[in-house]
């Protein structure tokens, strides 16, 4: 296969290709770069769902029930299952793919696992590339599902245009323990296994936590990705902020998903009326750049460091010492090279 | 308080002082930074254990015992909590810390908790700073908690001298099923809940695993992390590659945990008598510049892009529009700022 062939056989909408060159990413192959850069021109046109939330939500039902929704509105379905748990329990969320894989028989229907591996920031890149693949051959919607635990799922939960944060009851005495960080990224809030005991507190609570914000924001008026559809609610309620819905599931019953997708289409229609939906592609263009600004940097004063011989281990054994000072080192060098 | 007084205060082992200067990282003040490039020259005394292991594997009562342990040694004790799954269970998490805090009468144990936040690699930054500060201020030995979910936590995991792997019986069908990354930086396994039915599988399973590495690597003879006591075992172990021994605990019963105890010092003797240690210490030093040396080219590319008044902005628009390449532009900029 030469060069281009797999970037235009994707944008013909070509499975097997697509998963090559995903696998060609993941193992940083020379030329994966120059494939996805030839696909770029043609991406944007995905809706990007993010599903996220702890082990043992039924995220996985949650996104099975939609791609069986999505299906019989004949949309095109990509799924990108972002697993860092799976460096432990591998075994038990290898089940929940299985099951999803019912659909692996569907040609619309493309599913990709991506385990955390490489260096920092390696698991929003490669989401991030996942989701460019995916969008140049077509698929109309693309789901991300992770597992929400830390910072790198925080930045994958940003890529998407829609974020779905899932609780379920008896996760721990207070929703307000959960950090902050997951729910400021939620669009919408869907409290699974509605059928168990607890469930109602779980929706009174965000409930009221979301009162707290709504009355800090009427007082504040902060500018940010908080906008809302809820149109004229004077005095404490801006015209363009958005009001995360909290719905009730039972996905493992069938129930509530319908409801979810129209949700998610109602804060897409949102998203494209307020003007939000363009500032989410920048600031997400903004990240994107960044990141590869950042890996280009390091790599060339490494080169650098790597020509000069020994140097960098001699930086190490002087820092391992503590005859000399890491941060003034790193200040040092970072001036040589931008001289 | 003046600039450089906190860090006298914490040479003289201070626990309030350590306390605010490590929050003045976590807020990223100015002067925190000098603060630590001041402490610097006198870290490197601590010992430094990493235990890793899934949520619910009784990490904290391991590391309560260990605590124990110590303190009838007459060493003194830092712990670093590194909790980013307590985006979803910080209330759960909380309980275990209230126990281990039975120790936080004691002046000579200093306890942490560090929960994820800040951009991408923040985790395993101020988690390095934390490390830095409590071997300053004299603690004989450090642990760090990770729970052992992602890249992030591998990192951190690499920070030790020694690392602990915690499982426990029933994790999954298949110890094979855990992803290579966290099993590959194990320096001791500790199989916690020994009473439970399945411990002893996992036990066997280890062991074949570790078969199957120290036949390969009788093979290839890669060199590597892994080091041995094992002094002499002709045809297929070097002599001086470390077999990670496989240990049984129910620390709640506060069983296997003095045990433990030892193997790390073996451990740490294997470190000290090989030379690995000092290697270990270099690797670390290269992984922190690189680390520092990132945030500052960063830093100043992205000053250099805001004096070019609305160039990131510029730069984002044309991406998210697909009328400019993100890679190439990344190239560009790069090599402008090396120019």
């Amino acid at each position: 296969l030469g060069a281009g062939r797999l970037s235009e056989r994707i944008l013909r909408g070509d499975v097997r290709a697509a998963s090559r060159l995903m696998r060609r990413i993941d193992d940083a192959e020379p030329g994966a770069i120059e494939e996805l850069q030839e696909l770029f021109p043609r991406t944007g046109r995905a809706y990007v769902i993010g599903i996220t939330g702890p082990p043992g939500s039924g995220k996985s039902t949650i996104v099975d029930g939609l791609i069986a929704s999505l299906r019989k509105q004949d949309k095109s379905v990509g799924v990108i299952a972002v697993d860092p748990t799976s460096a432990f329990t591998g075994g038990a969320i290898l089940g929940d793919r299985i099951r999803m894989q019912a659909h692996a028989t569907d040609s619309r229907v493309f599913i990709r696992s991506l385990a955390t591996r490489g260096s920092l920031g390696g698991l929003s890149r490669s989401t991030g590339d996942c989701i460019r693949v995916m969008d140049a051959m077509g698929q109309d919607v693309i789901i991300v599902e992770t597992v929400g635990v830390g910072q790198d799922e925080i930045d994958v939960a940003q890529m998407a245009h829609t974020t779905v944060v899932v609780l379920v009851p008896g996760m721990g005495d207070d929703v307000q323990a959960i950090k902050a960080g997951i729910l400021e990224v939620a669009d919408i809030f869907a409290v699974n296994k509605a059928d168990l005991d607890g469930a109602d507190r779980v929706v009174r609570e965000l409930r009221a936590m979301l009162e707290v914000r709504r009355a800090v924001s009427g007082l504040t008026r902060a500018p940010g990705r908080s906008h809302s559809l809820a149109a004229v609610r004077p005095g404490n309620l801006a015209d363009s902020q958005w009001e995360p819905p909290i719905l009730k599931l039972s996905a493992a019953r069938g129930e509530g998903v319908d409801k979810l997708l129209s949700s998610i289409y109602v804060h897409r229609d949102f998203l494209d009326r307020s003007g939000e939906r363009q500032k989410r592609e920048r600031s997400r263009a903004a990240m994107q750049f960044i990141a590869l600004l950042r890996e280009r940097l390091l790599g060339s004063a490494l080169r650098k460091l790597e020509r000069e011989r020994g140097r960098l281990d001699d930086v190490a054994a002087r820092i391992a010492e503590r005859t000399a000072d890491p941060y003034q080192l790193a200040e040092e060098i970072a001036g040589e090279l931008a001289e």
